[in-house]
């Protein structure tokens, strides 16, 4: 039960946090901005840290309020991670953690986005942004909610995006040479919807609306073609020897279990990924850009586009 | 306490009513995502009447959670509009609702939307519009937040979109011949932030971009000049004019007042209203258009611009 004080001070330290990390920071406002977009009338759309005016109205009424209601054994999971067993693990666990009263904590009651039909666009821009951006957001299935179209999408997004071989780099930095940077990330370890981004930086002399039709062009492309069988069996192959590099640290794969489960995974799906993968099809990469990714088919939930600039001529 | 059945065709009878009004409405659909885009983390962004889905799962049970909740005297506003005295209606007030239990209703907590550096521009195509439209969103004060600059606005309103003598309609259609029709609009008979919409139809051969950027001359335009001074005189005189007819039927007046009171403003407000607007002067719409409808500096809750078209083009 904490004094006044360290809540005042707890209080200043987020805000600080909060200050450097997103107020300070154009690029990280952007990406509030865009995901409030993305998510409307839903939580996502706020971000974790908070918003400012709202961290400076934080009691320590509020925070009691907040730890008395979620802070239950029977609402957190304990991942252990190093040299021991589960007996071990079990038996202190039970000892520590035994004798906490089981909490009759609420439903998590979430708010779904209503459908839209307008396209969002987002326009920024900041005298300390050096390099334009351009950024597409797509809402797309979360592990949770479809774990078959996870995986094909954790493939989608490596064949699509994954470093300077992908697709879109070679296609907008190599071969096409407009673009300095271009990339596409896919974020599916959350409990409801899920995310694809697509992003580019333009060589100068090129602009953000001739990145955006490249974008859309590769997508098109890929919904059209689909992958080959290359590209799929090395991405897969690329994607294991990840998860196996993943397991050499102690906090790493205790960060990925703990995430899994928080955002309603299996063990088994998180033990068993290196494997599942191998029963993504080239059909199934193709149907999931079909389905999400398609520039040219309404969806109830549109992609949100944002430029992000230098100089303040975007805002027209 | 009215049973299932009735909480269940009651609730077909208002999801028919968002049918109707909205869902089959591209653009009341297309005013929903400006409302959601402009009042981000705040309770205008929804619709009165509800997200569709979230109606759907409406129960008896939030029906009577929110009657008990809010349904009590302490929080009603009763007029009475007719042939009647003060006294009489109170003796029947008290007679009527004097043996209603006072209800602790709980304090009315508002979110309030987070500063955004970034323009919001909806894109949205429909194959039932007829005409194109353009519309664009300002935030600005309410008659609760700042009586005084909601009077100017209110002036701004009348000046700038009130009608086909109106500044945007003059400009626009009559002598520049680019758009079919043209407006403005302020709404500040709202608890907190309401809105100033700018709108115009192009003729055909024009386009939207055309018709924001004559929009913006316009704001421009008031922002360096300001207004004459005969302007002003006439303006005021037309809406007091308004107040007056506004008297020539029962309901009216009684839907002005209450939702006066019920959005914070008091009875005197109403009533002096057309006495308050002589002391509006051209300086007070001159500032107010320049701090709050201000194209060229950014706000911290900056405009939404929409572009509602009848082709899928415009989804560009």
């Amino acid at each position: 039960n904490p004094p006044e004080s360290e809540i005042l001070s707890e209080r200043q330290v987020i805000l600080e946090e909060r200050a450097q990390r997103t107020d300070n920071n154009p690029q990280a406002r952007f990406g509030e901005q865009m995901d409030a977009a993305l998510y409307t009338n839903h939580p996502y759309g706020t971000p974790v840290i908070g918003w400012r005016h709202e961290m400076e109205d934080l009691t320590r009424e509020d925070a009691m309020d907040f730890y008395n209601r979620w802070y239950a054994p029977n609402n957190a999971i304990l991942v252990v991670s190093g040299d021991v067993t589960g007996e071990e693990v079990l038996a202190l666990a039970q000892k520590i953690y035994g004798g906490l009263e089981v909490a009759d904590t609420p439903k998590r009651e979430r708010t779904l986005s209503p459908p839209m039909l307008g396209e969002n666009i987002i326009r920024m821009s900041h005298e300390t942004i050096r390099e334009p951006l351009i950024q597409m957001a797509y809402r797309a299935p979360s592990m949770r909610q479809d774990y078959k179209t996870a995986l094909a999408l954790e493939v989608l997004g490596d064949i699509m995006g994954g470093g300077s071989s992908s697709r879109l780099y070679q296609s907008l930095v190599v071969e096409q040479k407009i673009a300095a940077n271009a990339g596409l990330y896919y974020r599916g370890d959350i409990w409801d919807d899920g995310e694809v981004l697509l992003y580019a930086t333009p060589l100068p002399e090129q602009d953000l609306e001739t990145l955006r039709d490249a974008l859309h062009a590769e997508l098109r492309k890929l919904i059209r073609d689909g992958i080959s069988d290359t590209e799929l069996s090395e991405s897969i192959a690329r994607l294991q020897a990840g998860a196996i590099f993943a397991r050499d640290s102690l906090a790493g794969p205790a960060m990925l279990v703990g995430r899994a489960i928080a955002t309603g995974q299996s063990l088994d799906q998180v033990e068993y990924w290196p494997q599942n993968l191998e029963h993504v099809t080239a059909r199934d990469v193709q149907n999931a850009a079909k389905l999400y990714l398609n520039p040219d088919a309404p969806r109830d939930i549109p992609p949100v586009i944002g430029y992000l600039t230098p100089e303040t001529e975007a805002a027209q």
